[in-house]
């Protein structure tokens, strides 16, 4: 049965009301055996490994958008970032900020999204928290997950350690989540075929570290896009990067829409794509790892890493041109996740 | 050099802006060799116990108050999750929403007394993020700290341990916290000499846990305060709990504007006390255990467990009656924390 109504102050106090929320509609949906132990902090096993552990709050709006809703993205943007490090990702907390008069059937909308993408990523809801702020004193809700992963023995995976002479590949097209966002947030009201590419990209990320013993890097371009994504990487490898502008996976209605609101899609924040750096011998194993994936079916070599002038990126454009491509500066795109 | 202006929506997309905050202010004050890996996700040794892991999001308005602040409470509130599962808590994660127009200088006020309250802990800040909301899309700003600890082996510790025959005791005054939140929202200018309990009780708790092998439950009593606590204990231990009125510590000032304000002191938040349920023959060991540490110096029995009616509270009232104490329902005191 449905709860109706809305968030009240009470939902947030502590008391009854919490608990009334806390059992009829985090539990129904994320419940398992750890969240069930209802304790200031849950305990689970000793891990059998290193560990990777992120932490991200999301504050997009709208909270529902083609291709997913705040939930599944806050599952899907900590899971992928535990992923990066090699990590196989086991638990996540859920913190959630909400707004008094939020609908409730939003909020278990919400919350059963994340369930549904929780479990397709393997991951258990360990341990939450909710408060309640007054009208006007938060938009709608604001969810924080963080995650905790393990690393396998000797897997040195990060932004630190690509090399001179690497390839670099992408999982698939770019550009796609960010301008969902600002179209749905426009209200354009576009017939275009444009959907948020938010998922879970561990399996895919597995599946890379099993096909590749020469894989450096795994990195998800969420905020800023491929192109600040790369430019951290650059810097923290002490590397170049060249990418071949023609071979960047760009889907047609994106691009259509980028062009329509003057955005660049190497700027706009993907939620279920990653950057792969990897040893260039073993680049074709990588896309044919990858595009064995579902969620790594466009996967392409769009450069490769050089050892001189240190930090920078450089695009090889498709008219002949080459320029640098700098970091996001200025343009922000407000509450993109 | 402290950073001058305010919150642009640029410090939260991912590009230069972030950078620079995250460089010239969190690094400045938080920065460790594992935060400073600015990767995906941060990686950690492999843990050499179970994990206790708790997250809690913090609200609380106004954001500085006699006794601490929002950054200190967001570290000293997840700290004591952590430990009242009986672990060391180790890392912490951070996330914040900043409302667009903030001050910079109270972001760097906020998280430099985080800085402090982890010091004083023990605890690395090992991950973090930061989100950028419009104008009056957010209250200033609002922090998630997630926080994972060691349990040692063979120990625990939890809300289900307590056994009819147990004693109760708390590690001083409760109210403290609730009281002057609310004062100092309401602008009431109290000559009254109240502050905020905010500490971090790990060093506490460990403490109970070296004198004390019959420890059963250690709970912080925030959101809801001491009377919803014992509930919670009471119904997940399937135990009674009997209380004397008398022998719970309330400092007179935080008594006295309880009763200008209309407020019960055993329903109000604290964020530096924690209850401790123990085997009753080891209640004076676990009292001066308690009183040893500068955070337990005010520490009192107050009650004891029992076997019938399970799930319930009572209290001995100080003019001989005796009555239910209910959960925290109704007439919440939001933003507490």
């Amino acid at each position: 049965m449905p709860m109706e109504g809305s968030i009240l102050l009470d939902h947030g106090a502590g008391g009854k009301a919490s608990a009334e929320l806390v059992g009829g509609l985090f539990a129904k949906h994320l419940g398992n055996e750890v969240l069930g132990q209802m304790d200031d902090a849950a305990v689970l096993p000793r891990p059998t490994g290193r560990l990777a552990v992120s932490t991200d709050s999301f504050v997009v709006d709208p909270i529902f958008f083609p291709g997913g809703d705040i939930g599944s993205l806050a599952v899907h943007g900590t899971v992928n970032d535990v992923a990066m490090r090699g990590a196989t990702p086991l638990y996540l907390t859920v913190g959630f900020v909400l707004e008094e008069g939020l609908a409730i059937a939003d909020l278990e909308r919400v919350v059963a999204s994340m369930a549904a993408a929780a479990k397709e990523a393997g991951v258990k809801v360990v341990a939450g928290d909710t408060k309640v702020v007054g009208r006007g004193q938060a938009d709608k809700l604001f969810i924080n997950t963080t995650g905790i992963g393990v690393i396998p023995e000797g897997l040195t995976l990060g932004a630190a350690q690509a090399k001179p002479g690497d390839a670099v590949l992408v999982s698939g097209t770019v550009g796609d989540h960010g301008v969902t966002i600002m179209a749905s947030r426009e209200g354009l009201g576009l017939d275009a075929p444009i959907a948020s590419d938010s998922a879970p990209l561990n399996h895919l990320a597995a599946g890379l570290i099993k096909a590749c013993p020469g894989l450096r890097t795994l990195r998800d371009p969420t905020r800023g896009g491929l192109a600040t994504a790369l430019n951290e990487i650059a810097a923290l490898s002490g590397i170049s990067i060249e990418l071949d502008e023609a071979a960047i996976p760009i889907d047609p209605a994106v691009g259509g829409v980028c062009e329509l609101l003057g955005l660049d899609p190497l700027y706009l924040a993907n939620e279920g794509k990653l950057i792969c750096i990897v040893d260039s011998e073993q680049a074709p194993a990588a896309l044919n790892a990858m595009r064995a994936d579902a969620h790594g079916k466009g996967a392409a070599i769009i450069g490769r890493c050089g050892g001189e002038r240190a930090g920078r990126v450089w695009i090889n454009t498709s008219v002949g041109g080459r320029r640098i491509l700098d970091m996001l500066s200025g343009e922000p795109l407000p509450r993109i996740c």
